[in-house]
């Protein structure tokens, strides 16, 4: 597991309270602070989170890329942390942020959950119910993945 | 990965967009569906989501248990599903529900994300914000662990 640690190579108190799973991470919920709205899901290791209190904005750890994930780094779509919030288990955060631009979707839509499982379609099936806001390649220049 | 699959032998299409993880499992975010209030987050197998599907009441699968968790199989707290949405990777489901009796936390809490992280204290420290609504033992019985 992945530990944070401050000067003194300890642990702070607060972040000992999380549980981090084997690969040294936590899932987060980014909520907009004002509608409620859940925008994303993303993942923190303990570097991460102690970036994200220190700063203010959301930092994840990128399982892709492996390493920080500094949200808005290259789309300039920035998430304002107001409240951060942990669960009974101490395996989940939730964060209440602000994001800037409108967009926390890769795919150029407000939200990540865009999909909505239709139960009247016999079988059921996701549709796509939000609209692509900007176009990705206009927002990180290169297509994403 | 458990794979679920209809009469035929075949995982639905639907099903098929989800993305498990090496357990066989996917979070669920269950969002109150109408304050928006962030509940709970739990796993699910793919039976759990099939069965949550053709019943309308959430089913998780307890890691702790390694079985099928009806949500309120005891304590009567059954949560009924209005609507499923799945993230833009696949690998995070999220649940507008209605939480019977009000209380979705086994510490008898509304929620499990009853921590508040206080960044005014040096160093900072996670308070507890919300009231125990009712006497986990008188939910459950015998103590929850």
């Amino acid at each position: 597991m992945i530990a944070a640690t401050d000067s003194s190579g300890v642990s702070p108190a607060w972040l000992a309270e999380l549980t981090f799973d084997a690969q040294g991470l936590i899932p987060a919920i980014a909520q907009d602070a004002d509608s409620g709205t859940i925008l994303m899901v993303a993942w923190m290791n303990a570097e991460a989170v102690q970036e994200t209190v220190r700063t203010g904005c959301a930092v994840y750890y990128s399982r892709s890329r492996q390493r920080l994930w500094r949200k808005g780094e290259e789309s300039g779509h920035i998430q304002q942390v107001h409240d951060i919030r942990l669960d009974c288990d101490g395996d989940v955060l939730l964060l209440k942020i602000t994001q800037i631009g409108g967009i926390a979707c890769h795919t150029g839509r407000q939200r990540c959950f865009y999909r909505h499982l239709d139960l009247a379609a016999k079988p059921p099936q996701w549709l796509i119910q939000d609209p692509i806001l900007k176009d990705p390649q206009s927002i990180y220049g290169t297509p994403k993945s």
